[in-house]
Formats: C-alpha cells, sequence, structure tokens
C-alpha cells in the first residue's frame, strides 16, 4: 500500500484544515495565473515573482528590470505593462527575461503555502499537467493540491484539474479525502471536452472570461501539456525544476 | 428568468463569502445530525433544540426536561443519554418530548447563520428532501446550501445533497455558483446507489460510520422522504413547519 498522502484543498479559505509540513503544494490557478507562468518558462523566461500587490510588482519589476504584469477585474492594472493572458509571453517577448506577476487568487494561496512551512511549492496548470504528475510520483512527499479558486470560493476549473491529476497519479497515494474524491469526479465527468463542460455547466470563470472575448485562453488553458515544464519555487521566485 | 438566487456553501469555513441577508438558509449534515432531526419531529417529537456544547445540552436538559443526546467520536458523550442515530428516536421514545441535541458540525453551523442574520433557517437531509424542496420553490427567498461538512472539511454526502435539491428545484433560480455546479454533477453521479458510491468514492464518514456497524444508519440517511416534514429554526429550537 502507498504510504504517502494525498489531500485536495477545494479554497485557500480551508488551508489551514491540512498539515503541509511534509507535503508538496501545488498552486492551482488554471484560469489564468498558473497556466500563464508553466507557459512563460516554457517560453524561457528567466523565471517568474509572483507578488501580492500592483505596488509590489512596479517596486520589484524596477528592481529587476522584469516585465510588470498583472490583472484586476479583467484588465491590465494600472501602471503595469501586461496582463493574464500566456498569449503575451511568446518566446520572441519572454526569452530571458524575469516576469513580474501579480495575480489575486494564486498569489495569495502560494504565500499562504510558504508562511505555513511547506517544503515544496509548484505551480500546477493543464498546459504542465504531465510534468506535474511526473514529478509528485518521483517526489518521497506527501501531496496537497490547493486550488486558488476565486475570491475564496471554490471553482470547477481549479477542482477540475486537482481531479487530473488524481486521476493520474492515484495509484501511488493513499486518498482518503472527499474533496479529492469530489475532483476526480468532476474531472471524470468533464470528459475531453472541458471547455463545453464549462460552458455547460454555467461556470462562473468562463463568463467573466468570455465576456472580455477570451475564449482562445480558456480553450488553452483547458489544453493539457502545450507548456510541459515544472515551475517550482525557489526563494523569492518560480524557476524551471 | 427566475429572479431569486441560489448558492451552495460546501463548508462552515466558506459561509461569510455568501450574503444570506434575504436567504433560507438550508443546514445539511446528512450524516447524521438533520436526518435524525427530521426523524425526531416525523416522530412526533415536539421540537430539537440544537445545542454547541456537552455542558449546555445537559443543562438545557435539565432546564427544559428534554432528552440529552449527542455524540463526540463516534459514541454517546458522557453526561448525556442518547447519541445520533435516527433510530433511537421511534415514535414510541420521542413523540411529544423535546430532544435537546449536540452535534459538532451542524449546530455550528446553524449559529454562524444565525449569527449572520439569516431570516430563515431550516435543517435539510435526504429523510426529508421533498419537505426541503417544495419549500424552497414556495418561498420568495433566495436560497443558501450550507453544508456542515466534517470539521470544516467538504463531504461528499452534504455535497450531494446539496445537489440532489438543485436537481429538483433549479428552474426556480438563477444559478450562477460553481458550488452548486459542483454538488448538482455528485448527486447525479451518483445515481441511486448513493450508499454504493459513498463506499466506491472512499468517503471519510462512510467509514467513520461502517468502523461502529452503522451501515443500517448510512442507509437510512441516504434514502429519500423517510421522514418527510421541514424542520424550520424558530427561536431557540426546530419545530415542524
Amino acid at each position: 500500500m502507498a504510504s504517502r498522502n494525498l489531500y485536495t484543498c477545494l479554497s485557500p479559505a480551508l488551508l489551514d484544515l491540512y498539515d503541509i509540513s511534509n507535503s508538496v503544494v501545488v498552486i492551482i490557478d488554471v484560469l489564468r495565473a498558473t497556466s500563464t507562468i508553466a507557459t512563460a518558462l516554457h517560453n524561457g523566461a528567466s523565471s517568474v515573482i509572483p507578488v501580492a500587490t500592483v505596488q509590489q510588482c512596479i517596486e520589484l519589476g524596477e528592481s529587476v528590470g522584469g516585465i510588470t504584469a498583472g490583472e484586476r477585474d479583467g484588465k491590465v492594472a494600472e501602471g503595469l505593462t501586461y496582463g493574464n493572458s500566456p498569449f503575451e509571453y511568446p518566446r520572441s517577448f519572454i526569452e530571458n527575461k524575469v516576469l513580474v506577476l501579480t495575480t489575486t487568487n494564486g498569489t495569495k494561496l502560494l504565500h499562504m503555502a510558504l508562511d505555513r512551512g511547506a517544503p515544496e511549492i509548484i505551480t500546477g496548470s493543464f498546459p504542465n499537467l504531465s510534468a506535474v504528475c511526473e514529478h509528485l510520483i518521483a517526489s518521497d512527499k506527501d501531496v496537497l493540491l490547493g486550488c486558488a479558486a476565486w475570491k475564496d470560493r471554490v471553482n470547477l476549473e481549479d477542482t477540475m484539474f486537482a481531479g487530473a491529476v488524481i486521476s493520474t497519479i492515484k495509484s501511488h497515494f493513499n486518498i482518503l479525502c472527499d474533496s479529492s474524491a469530489i475532483a476526480e469526479n468532476i474531472y471524470l465527468e468533464a470528459g475531453e471536452d472541458r471547455f463545453g463542460f464549462m460552458k455547460n455547466r454555467n461556470a462562473t470563470h468562463y463568463h467573466r472570461l468570455m465576456k472580455y472575448g477570451l475564449e482562445k485562453d480558456i480553450r488553452y488553458c483547458l489544453t493539457a501539456d502545450g507548456a510541459n515544464v515544472l515551475p517550482i519555487f525557489k526563494g523569492d521566485r518560480l524557476v524551471i525544476a
């Protein structure tokens, strides 16, 4: 029997319920932070520094000479140069640059996991699904799949991604966790047409992004292995493991 | 288009995210508090008073001359007389009596909803599924399906019951809530054999109760309409609406 445990935390507001002192914490913010992080690193960014506020983003961007990026309410935040779309970061633009990225939900969860002493933090999204799964199987640690959610409300896409990971790696772990059972169920129920599932289930983030004409982003962020690298948090930034 | 909103809150730790100032809050603690509450009232209990602690249960039980009941870690709590099983409350025993019941998760959520000013609080469980649905359709208020969960961790059975309600009444409400989409999905996926679903999905509470030989309780608590009354909170207690 497997000796490592896997849990799924469906909202940052529930993180305190889980012991993560021996866990790899996977930060999941499918639309769009962790998909964009994987994409930027895959396309050659030297690192991605996640920060909580626009002000920190501006200050750190200046001090490290990095690209400042982030959105608030679906628009590039005032004072920053780029947004949260993975399509803003092709190799021709982002290679060898530092991306300083402020996002609301994903960054918050990452810093919470850091404060709570997680020994390892990585980011996960469909574009780097396989890299995440391979790493978790090869690791000797427990796993906490941490959904960034939306302002602490559970969301469909992060839950679905947690389910994708569980579905792939479950034979390597003890899983006695109803949230994991729920997540896997959602993933399996969605099937291959995850975009259609989000639409048919009236997912809040589907509406939020479609309103801004971002169907292309949603489709990309729900597609497996388009930027299959493993972002790992070292010091103050995410780099390829 | 429906003008009332319905939300699902998967854990008491998330309750603060929802505006419940114009909502019927449905307290859901399928295994076993709200199933037992419906059963006791259905069998003629004059009221059920939910309290948070064993000490409150003892004191209130004495002052109202009621039956004191509650469990901690699956056993009748020290100082109380009865437990949380619906089978402890047949009509021959409970008719015309007051049941003072202390439970951990359901009572906590009920008092949270009360403190936050919910204008109406009812309890829901499979044994009174139809009564809950009929009431919510007939009401003029928004709906918050509040899962009591297990020590704030999301659980499968409360989520599944929320999904059962949603599946039945959704045409009467606006539902833009991913937790509701997830809940309905789980309910539909479970199908008629909810006991088998709990077992196959390795639900934590399934194991917790099976360890104490309570398969009969689980099966009863997952069966629709065995005690089809509507418990509503008035003053300090639950009575049939």
